[in-house]
């Protein structure tokens, strides 16, 4: 245990938090010493996820009397508006922090107010913030301090569109982004929408006049493109529990291309896309639990229109999986370390 | 009972048809006198549906041994196929059929051919049937013999953009729907695919390259706009039972109109239309086991492309009621006629 | 209009609330005047519960603001320790109360405090109340002032073991009821434990150690059996919305009777009970949204164990349309006004 | 990959097979060499699996062209009736044989054949067959050449009875299981009575007139009580995936007795079992995934009914998982290798 390093989980109370614990309980080079919630303190993590008995015996503390700055890597697994307020004090102590929420994900403090509503106490460390897609943004995570973890939507998203933004082969100003997500993604609060006799067996649309992670993807897509692109953005609930399926839809400038080829080439090296054969159509069961994200693209009745299918778990490579993703740039292990673990439950 | 009509229902062991009694128990004008199936002649429905206990002691017959000829009306709830071979003879004796397959429902033979893979026998029967969606054929479907029943998505999807097609705001060029549909739309079938295991707690799309129903919607389309319009289906499978949820994406070509009120207006005296009111969304629990279609329009962030949404029952809306919202208007009986059943289960 | 009673529901924003109000517009001796929240005065029921849209046009009212003693009958649909307090003002002034919460099931003021843990405040009332199971206590609930509705799992309990109990062919000291129970019987609260995400895919016990329908139950069967019984009584949690299934076990005292004889006979003129024929099972989907009670008795391997198994909808015969039931009784209605609605949905 | 042993797993299209597959990815001393299927051959497995993925890159061969009697181990994923053909071979070249089905579990022939409806062909290997429940027969498991796998039920009701029936503190006349099962028990197969539209949203009983599981487990109870025991077992299907909860009723003869205490101290070596602490139940969730356990042992109202609740995966401890622990047994390593996997999935 002497080499591992000492990670510290705030807020480990909710979806991605519970997800963390899980999976670092199988990272070789990880020691959780600190799990931090403020309405749980003193709980045991196993009597809240009975699912971790006889895997993690931790239980947790109070943030404000957690010695998280003698952790060398900390995860925030907070609600919005938290970590903005904690994260610089350990940044200063020299902890590598990795934040799931969307505190550090905007480059632009304005838009960053007006979509969430509240003033933002740490513009400097927004600056300061690397925005933790790997396939995306590599090169600069290993050199970072501070990384924002993308949102579930933009990660299933952005690596759909991503070859055809970068190549410049659609129109950038109608994209269209209809995607579903399972019910963990509301998090672990009891609010009445999300009971199963509310969200089972039905299928509803929400926040179409504008969600929190449409700038985020708009800011992404940006840089790819290195113009500014217009998405229509619709997520939509569905009865299940994990997962998010993006279907996007773009009008194709250049429709002369071999978008399977062009697909298969942009993700060739990464260990965590999965570009599926010609014809064949992703499901999200396929990646439960996983960090993988299997995408397929398909351009129906040869017209100009390309569709990309695109799914995700959303708490794992959503969230706590590529939390740990960039935890391993950080610290220069092999990417793939704890990640791999047995493939998804079929059935 | 001896002023109801008699009606026959051939092939009534899958979804439409045991959704077909379930709905003509109801019915105050209707005596179902007849229900036939090769596969289960001799059979009590109400042992294979064991629902209807209480309700119909009838057992399923042969369909050649059956006096179909006998009944005022039949439907036919058959695979594609089927009733293309019976029907004419049932029309020649003046019985109004009423067929919820697809063999009726494409004027253009070759086209049908080639989406249903099979010659088709009786083209001279597609000429003589009318389309059965009332909020957009109303005033013909009175004087058919033959009514084709809409599929479940073109019912969703045609009511969702007739007010924008018909009123010419969008382009027609590159709509898009991305629908979901309930397992039920596949059929009482035993498919693998189907499985609680397997289409249970994930989502996925499919048919992509091309769905029999992309074919029919743009034929309908097409009349409205009075144009060729081009359209991108994607269907996608939800783990619920019933229920479509259609997303609709255009580009708006007159940004000026008031969206809301155009699709108020279009559809203020439809008693299966309901236009929600600005800022809300329908989900598919709304409308299950009810006749309703449900509808928002949405212009998210201003820009140029609208957002419908529109939800309904694929067995009701989309099949079985909609076939009996036709029978209504074939006899001459108020469009609702057993139509307006308790409200739909919530939760 | 004029010849309908007037009625008012206290406590109409849970579920057996709104399942009520879904039943009630399909009666035709009924016009619902009132309904009443503290929480939601001033909203419509049917944006609340948009599967109400086109039915019902009604707002929740204070109600202590609402003229509820105008009313012909009040339903109480609201949690426990409720309903006593305001229900006598309502008896005295000649209104007939039929209280859906547990406030006056127990006949016994400590057992009723023990288990529910709060003060009795009406313990007159109590002596007055008529227990609202009508296959079993239909002469009395003409009469009474205030009916006390049974809870869903005594309903499909004692249903289940009354023609045994009654006729003495068990042992009445080990008798087990392991029951199954959808979700929505743990009500319209955000409850973690709940939500789709705990309460989907999976399946569990809970209240082992004490559930307050134990006494209820127990009270119900000694009356049957004229002798103190004792029954072990366990609930489960199981992923669906609605439905109860109960499986029942008893050790057989005189094992030569015609078990599905007894049935049979026993529910020969019951409209809501249905006795399967000898060698089917009940499944909880078959009485989705009906008030009918499905009952089959077997005895495995011809040993002295008697098996029966009966499922209801818990909102239906376990709450609201039970509730109905008795208010025909009252009102001198045949017992199936308004209850004969369409057959449960299939699938 | 030279230490690793060679592996077959025969039948590897079901539910039980792409399990052993899933698992045994992740075992270090194992390699997958064969995989046969008599409809699949040519066909890959993470063709038909895409969970696998990146995980496994064989294809099903045709079992007579298999290379079977070259594996060091060979799984049976095989319907009954299967394995009893071809196991005699294998054992006879040395081969250690696996089997997951029914066919060497009842030592008694007749009982086999009546309980199966077939002859059996193989009686001589079912007298050297070894039961592979490891926690009830551990030291018998490394000696055998032949290992029948116990069934999910007989699974999780014998590891909730042990205690009980191992120490004499019950009635063995009277024992009662009421087990509930998520659909993948049901195995890969097309049927309609597990379509998600038939099984979702529902729960029933079935094979309360007698379950091939009966006999299994009142043989091994036999076993552990040295006389006959009579159990009522009454199986559910419940909406759900994986997993069986197993609800045990027992009459106490011996009530002085500490329950909890007798339980944690029966499974305190055991690496798989899981006793809760007082007062909790387990739910299948906690185990979904891993070969664990849980159990929780009640005496509800201090009365002399015991209940035990157990949950097992039934995929994993139930089938697979353990498969594969039998595996570690036969060859010398700990039993744990290769099933400790990340810990189930929440949510």
């Amino acid at each position: 245990m002497s080499e591992r390093i000492r990670v510290g989980v705030v807020g480990g109370t909710g979806y991605t938090g519970v997800e963390l614990l899980r999976l670092l309980t199988m990272h070789p080079f990880v020691n959780v010493t600190t799990i931090t919630s403020r309405a749980e303190q003193g709980v045991r993590a196993d009597s809240l996820f009975p699912s971790l008995r006889g895997y993690c015996d931790l239980e947790f503390t109070d943030p404000e009397q957690s010695p998280l700055n003698e952790c060398d890597a900390v995860f925030f697994a907070t609600p919005h508006a938290v970590a903005m307020n904690t994260a610089g004090s350990l940044v200063e102590a020299g902890v590598k922090v990795i934040d799931l929420s969307a505190d550090f994900r905007l480059r632009d403090i304005p838009t960053w107010e007006q979509w969430y509503a509240h003033p933002h106490t740490a513009p400097g460390l927004v600056a300061e913030a690397v925005y933790g897609l790997p396939e995306l943004n590599r090169n600069a995570i290993p050199l970072a301090q501070l990384v924002a973890v993308p949102g579930c939507y933009p990660t299933a998203v952005q690596l759909g569109f991503a070859p055809l933004v970068e190549a410049g082969l659609v129109d950038p100003a109608h994209l269209i982004a209809s995607c579903a997500s399972g019910v963990s993604g509301a998090g672990r609060q009891g609010k009445i929408d999300n009971l199963l006799t509310e969200a089972g067996d039905s299928f509803k649309a929400y926040g179409v006049s504008g969600h929190r992670h449409l700038p985020e993807i708009e800011q992404g897509l940006n840089a790819l493109a290195n113009m500014p692109v217009s998405l229509t953005f619709v997520p939509h609930l569905t009865p299940m529990s994990r997962g998010i399926h993006a279907t996007l839809f773009a009008t194709l400038t250049a429709p002369g291309q071999d978008l399977q080829q062009l697909f298969e080439q942009r993700y060739a090296d990464e260990p965590f896309v999965d570009v599926l054969p010609a014809g064949l159509l992703p499901q999200t069961r396929s990646v439960r639990g996983s960090n993988i994200c299997r995408i397929a693209v398909h351009r129906p009745q040869g017209r100009d229109t390309v569709v990309v299918t695109s799914v995700i778990d959303n708490l794992v490579k959503g969230a706590s999986g590529q939390a740990i993703q960039n935890l391993n740039l950080l610290f220069g292990w092999p990417e793939t370390t704890g990640l791999i673990t047995a493939p998804p439950l079929s059935p």
